[in-house]
């Protein structure tokens, strides 16, 4: 055990894309937990699109992180000391550790990894946490697909989308994901069991769409916003839902961005657009994980983890998210998970 | 009884703003009533801002209007004949009768009007029909405002818009309207009972938006998009609901238009924007037709019109729309009532 504690720090508010200077490693010693704490190793570091939402000063749903504080980020970690804390040591613990190899916690907000179940840890970032209740409750709560109805996923090959894509098949739907390079693709349709998949970055989104969607679109789960947004939209059915669970196309603008040209289908289809941030569902969350854990005991259900090595690598992973650089969840390796 | 059946027809969709030449006016013989038809003589036009996208070929949310037809459009009218039609002769109507003195019926789409009840003619367009019912239905079943929350309107001196303030008033909540003029706004606070009234040609309305909503806004009923959507979406409340019941500032528009730049702010404040077309109501008419009634009789609510005198200055008064140049429910007189 080092007794040194890295830490990324916010520097500088990044101007568009994430760049090397705008977080700045710190080393620090590695804290004490005061009474009713515990200290926390993070062994997998999320990273996720609303990272650089977070760092930020724009009107967010939560504080943007300020200059000079460590970058936060949803952590998985292993509990070495209690002073009196929620967790015993050797508690496998998940919450908003953040950029760096140690943290305290007086146990708000942070939880138990039922560890006993035997699902690898990398399965609560990618599947069984966040992650996954993200896309149960955004696809069944605020999207209510029904069986036979089309739903449109876009990222559909990053964390949240494949889930979506998958969930929806379980609930009988045609599924179509928009994803950007053909492997991708491959995997959505091969291994997820997607109807179609269509490659943005090499197809025309507008004219695939109205091929693959031939009965329009009843459900779109929008991560990305922007022209796929706008293909989307020019193909809804009536009383159709979008769920916007993310922007990614626009987190690193610089310039105001305009929401989408076709913003009107919304009135004419009398369609339902509506914000979703998994947060709202925290007191939820069993029943997601619950459901999840089952599909993934009974092989109806897989994720795919995208693991960097090293706390020192995170900076740059994290630009990948914008790049199309990921398959399924991004995270970075910060220790050793406990034998 | 004229034997001459004016007609405005469409003879171009226009470009832009409505021109003159765009619609033009026709003349045909009365036509007979065939079996099963009623001969109705129109004695108001509606005149609605919708009229301007059924002149469009654009995705709508009913079929356009063809070149060369009759320009679609509500009316109140009078049976003056029946050839084993479903009303008698003398029955008060309204459908869509068109923008013309004469047209058949076979009893699909029209409804009687229950002149027992002593109600003006022109209190059905503009409070007991669709306007009313739009303004009710909108703001109670897809804006679910709560006693105590704050309700913001566009084109509130509109037709609807001035409905769904007072609805919102009766319903405990504060409103603030949006209008183009300071007669229009003194209009609102002093006799409607708004809390208060921005005028957007004079005012910043972000910044008075701001000063108005100390507690932020949780319901927008959404008649014109633009700027002003965009000011109400910086002020949104977390969960709240944006009724998008028209886009009057883009219809006349010729370049595509682009949606709210703070359409990110659905997400942050997980907001709910829902398109709203009061067809999908016609069931359910009844409903808010009766309480809608009961509150006029009561005094409770009040509506204006502003009638145009003669079918020939339909396509002069239709523009009054889109300049601002109406307050209340915008009409024409087209023939004299019934004594």
């Amino acid at each position: 055990m080092t007794a040194i504690n890295r830490q990324w720090c916010l520097a500088h508010r990044p101007e568009g894309d994430i760049e090397d200077g705008d977080l700045e490693l710190r080393e620090t010693p590695v804290p004490e937990p005061g009474a009713g704490q515990c200290l926390v190793r993070n062994i997998y570091l999320s990273l996720d699109p609303t990272n650089r939402i977070w760092m930020s000063d724009a009107d967010q749903y939560m504080p943007p992180v300020e200059i000079g504080d460590v970058m936060r980020g949803g952590t998985i970690g292993v509990v070495e000391r209690s002073n009196g804390g929620s967790f015993k040591v050797g508690d496998v613990i998940q919450g908003l550790g953040g950029w760096q190899d140690y943290y305290l916690t007086d146990g708000v907000g942070a939880s138990r990894i039922p560890t006993e179940y035997g699902f690898p840890l990398p399965a609560y970032m990618g599947l069984l946490g966040m992650i996954g209740a993200t896309a149960y409750f955004g696809l069944l709560d605020i999207g209510q697909p029904k069986a036979g109805e089309t739903v449109v996923v876009s990222a559909a090959a990053g964390a949240v989308g494949s889930i979506v894509g998958q969930i929806a098949k379980l609930k009988g739907c045609r599924v179509v994901g928009i994803a950007g390079s053909d492997a991708k693709c491959q995997w959505l349709v091969d291994d997820l069991g997607f109807d179609a998949a269509i490659n943005y970055k090499t197809e025309d989104v507008l004219a695939a769409l109205r091929r693959h969607c031939p009965n329009g679109i009843d459900v779109d789960f929008e991560n990305v916003g922007g022209e796929i947004l706008d293909a989307v939209l020019s193909l809804l059915n009536l009383k159709a839902r979008i769920v916007l669970c993310g922007l990614i196309s626009q987190y690193n603008a610089t310039e105001p961005v305009p929401g989408p040209y076709n913003f009107t289908q919304i009135l004419m289809k009398r369609a339902r657009l509506e914000g979703f941030i998994i947060l709202d569902y925290a007191a939820r969350f069993p029943e997601a994980i619950t459901e999840l854990g089952q599909w993934l005991s009974a092989g109806k259900i897989q994720y795919r983890v995208d693991i960097a090595e090293g706390l020192e690598h995170a900076p740059t992973t994290v630009k990948r998210l914008f790049s199309g650089g990921n398959t399924g969840k991004l995270m970075v390796k910060v220790s050793e998970e406990p034998v």
